[in-house]
């Protein structure tokens, strides 16, 4: 049975606690710069609170360490745990800019940056997933196009827009990860478009809320990637890849097999999945159940660290290529953009 | 170019007329006995107008006759047609009543019988025309249950309910002769409940509204028929065909591929087809097309006065198990029920 | 904090076991007559091992019982219980004949008898559910059809086929159920047809594989459940609510959003859920939230043992309906047959 | 009964004469510069051969024209049946490129050139002009993103690739056109992106077979444009439109309501209509009676000239576009684009 230490005890913690039992982990020790929150989920667990991170990395028969602390403090745990010599699994993101990230990665080395996996737990969604699989099986033949929408039900609060670093980090980067993930191969340029149609105040806050990007791989497939921060409907997450011998869909799916037949509008079907928790929340239990194999098997992790990197370079060139209206070509994380 | 003979200039003439000349025959003579209806029509497709039935029946270059006249005029048509040697598209029904029927193949003999094409145009809709396909070419294994939903917009007017013959003789017939279509075996019992909770006047008036129909065929394979005389959503035509190794389904056809995402109801189809002009429209038009080429190759028809026969004689067996409570056993349309 | 006494660790158990943390309940005493099985169960859930049903059901801070164990002992298991004064949670069948539920309920009272929550847990399936309140809600209007299909993947051993009682008792006694459930108001009749089309060797024992029923409602509105034993697709549980404002059907949901687009199959969708455990799995852990919630509140269970004794009498009255090939009229679970 | 004019007589000439039937218009001359093709056709309907354009045109009891001879007739074409007076409907393209459109509209004049209908017929599909319709009446609230696919079931033959103008101008103007007539607003930048890698035979040949292109619209609305030259399970043809309030998707519409249930794959719906003919040869009749009203009342076309010369401007700023892999901001069809 595997021992866990869990910094961070708040709501993703909490999911990630839960996601732990049912895969039949153990969590060991908890900690929680908020005692009380560490306490409360103690007791409900059976867990040591520690009293601090580096005490729960440390803890007896600690075999594995999952982050869910604030973002800010990422970095500095996935060095901590990693100097232990135990696996992580690091909530996204793993650090707060590009430069950062690369200063993570630079910290721990390649090698230990492959044994951090990184939380992005859409790549674990049914759908999503099963897309990705298809695609990789070859069961549409070589992909050509590759279309993934990807729309909130509300906009954040306006105060928070200045802090988010932008759409493209905050919100399209899932979305940067999904379609590498898909892919598995380079890609070449970014092309941004967005406006603040949404809500304007948005734009005077620097920032955008419709946004429309076009990436471009090695071989010529094409992704476009579009994303909206208010959708009336709910949580529109949807995934198209068209190849040469077909197409897979990862659509909505709905709450129930429930469909209505009133007149003028027979066959509507039951909601989509509300927000995302309820749309991701098996994910998450999916991801550890991988993570917890991984770290029993020993292998690298399938997401991790380095893709990180990738997501927050692929955000860094959209935002460059929406402040700049042209199309971004993409030479490596490492290197600056060649726009100058 | 065959040569076709019009009897009826009314609503079904005119879609016959239509049907003819896209499917490339040409419309010879037309005999209606309001002159100014075939005058009309007439004038609009260059065919003579005939003083009577029989006239045009006879009249030269005419190599089949279609009947569309009222429906106690059709079994003294068919007869006139077929003892001028025509092949005949006759509308359903054959005739007013299973005695009737049977008077009148008696009176044209067996062979005959097949040489005259009933309308029963549902058979032809696209997607119940490719259920049956789907079911003769064995794509579901041996058929183990058949349901047939058929519910109309609305109720006919009060007026009409005293001679239509009842539900069962008047709209499940159609029901009758796709299940048989689609079975091709005999039939040995027939069960019917009904009630007429839709509107209690067409009980007082000793119809129902509302049926259940239960067929059991030789090998054990069981049919359901639902019928109701409202659907508040439209024309609800559907068919279930399930067997041994899968399942086909012709659903409601829709009238685009149009869907709406509205708040709570993201993904609402566009209507389906609304009544039968609408839904069953092609189907005329298939009807007379595979009319046309058994009687240019000179074949039996596919759906003939014998299957106007046994659809007659399930529906008489529908309304006496109704009328008795009991299950009817079926001995054939030739002779007495076996109640007694 | 609620404390449960389950009575039965095997994998039903395990279900409720797994349902009640869920739902915040805590497992006090475990029963199994295997003692290996139930110490397995108490190990992982801290509860106490009882050395006897009675024990479990006495023992110290048991708010409620829930029953688990082999069929033939829920009977005896009820009454231990509701003489302790506890809500109990029965899985269903409540005992093994119609007759056997008469004396039960007989035994411990009609008060009592709606403080025994009787698991027919589909009521709880998402999409059934929805329906159910639909129709409750007036959405539909008057219901005038209601259409349930209830196929399996596969037959049972053919050995099971004997002890079954059959498949009315043994499968359709959910529909029954669901039926009562969505109609609210009483029977008047029962007919059954059946085959054994499927296998033959299962009519050779005597029963059937492949069933329709119709039942009449009071008010008119008819009832048909279709059965079959063998569903080459996977398990088709599917509810069809026609009401004189509308539809609603509540239809096979699908393990994802996943549509493939092939050449000839544009838009197959994900599979449907697999078997019980599968599609129902979410229904456990509803019907577990109710019934805690019921146990709190000290209210009347709202499906209880004589839900589960109407669902006997119709299983009884089909079983005779197809025995004698006629229409029986229902006067209540109390009375005997009218058709001597 | 408005007398046409058709000028050529092949397959579209033919299809537009059919839709005129249909129509209730009259065909009184027609002019195909294969004697051959116009005699058939003449003697089909009735209509007098014209030994010339001219002579068509100005045939008696001619009221319009339509023009379905070769692209490069256009223009002399539609000048001629103007300077006659006489209202034209043109397949589109309206001239071979941009300059010889605004040509064309020069020689006729602004007033003149909203009397030309041109034969954008997608427009006319029930499923895109439902969804146009559903915006325009404010169903979805402000129009935020629009996306519009468009994919051929195969590439033309390679020695056609040389003389298409390129993907831009041959296939996605029919999208620039759709956008334009759904967003009723100007577009200020086209980005275009593109690949070959369905074929790198195109790419040899100078073109793309795959392409992406981003426009924004003047109050932000973002339009994404997806094309490729083949797609292996049909002709795929779908738009989207996403809103403030909701979202309509004008889906490909299926052949019949026929659903399939194999084991894996339950729920496999019809084929979806295969090419255009078949997809859009409804549009066409649609197309036909619009033209035929605008005529009779004498109202300026609702998809004329000017929407041609739109179409074609949007192309060369996209082949600009890809050509020098920027963004191209568009300044109006009668100015040079401003990337020098």
């Amino acid at each position: 049975m595997t021992g866990i230490a869990l910094l961070g005890a708040g709501r993703m913690g909490q999911v990630h606690a839960a996601a732990m039992a049912a895969a039949g982990a153990r969590l060991v020790a908890v900690y929680d710069p908020v005692t009380r929150v560490a306490d409360a989920l103690a007791s409900r667990t059976g867990a040591a609170v520690a009293p601090s991170a580096a005490a729960a990395i440390h803890h007896a028969g600690v075999d594995a360490v999952v982050i869910a602390t604030s973002s800010d403090t990422h970095v500095e745990l996935v060095i901590e745990a990693v100097n232990a010599g135990k696996p992580v699994l690091c909530e996204k993101p793993l650090a707060s800019s590009l430069a950062a990230t690369r200063r993570c990665i630079a910290a721990i080395g390649d090698q230990a940056a492959r044994q951090v996996f990184l939380g992005f737990n859409r790549r674990f969604d049914r759908g999503h997933a099963g897309l990705r699989e298809a695609v990789h099986a070859g069961d549409i033949g070589r992909l050509e196009q590759l279309t993934i929408t990807s729309r909130d039900p509300l906009p954040p609060p306006l105060e928070y827009v200045p802090r988010s670093g932008g759409l493209f980090r905050d919100m399209m980067i899932h979305d940067f990860d999904m379609a590498r993930g898909i892919l598995r191969q380079e890609l070449v340029s970014v092309t941004a478009h967005g406006s603040s149609i949404v809500d304007p105040e948005i734009g005077k806050l620097g920032d955008i809320d419709t946004a429309s990007v076009t990436l471009l791989a090695e071989d010529g497939a094409i992704v476009t990637i579009l994303n909206s921060r208010r959708c009336a409907f709910g949580f529109d997450q949807r995934i198209e890849a068209f190849g040469a011998d077909g197409m897979v869909v990862s659509d909505n799916p709905r709450q129930s097999g429930l469909t209505r037949y009133r007149p003028g509008y027979p066959g509507t079907p039951a909601p989509i999945l509300e927000f995302f928790m309820e749309r991701y929340g098996e994910s998450y239990a999916a991801e550890i159940r991988l993570f917890l194999d991984c770290v029993r098997e020993g292998r690298d992790m399938p997401v991790n660290a380095y893709d990180g990197l990738m997501a927050a370079y692929l955000a860094e060139a959209a935002t460059l290529s929406l402040k700049l209206g042209k199309t971004i070509h993409l030479t490596g994380p490492d290197q600056e953009f060649d726009h100058v």
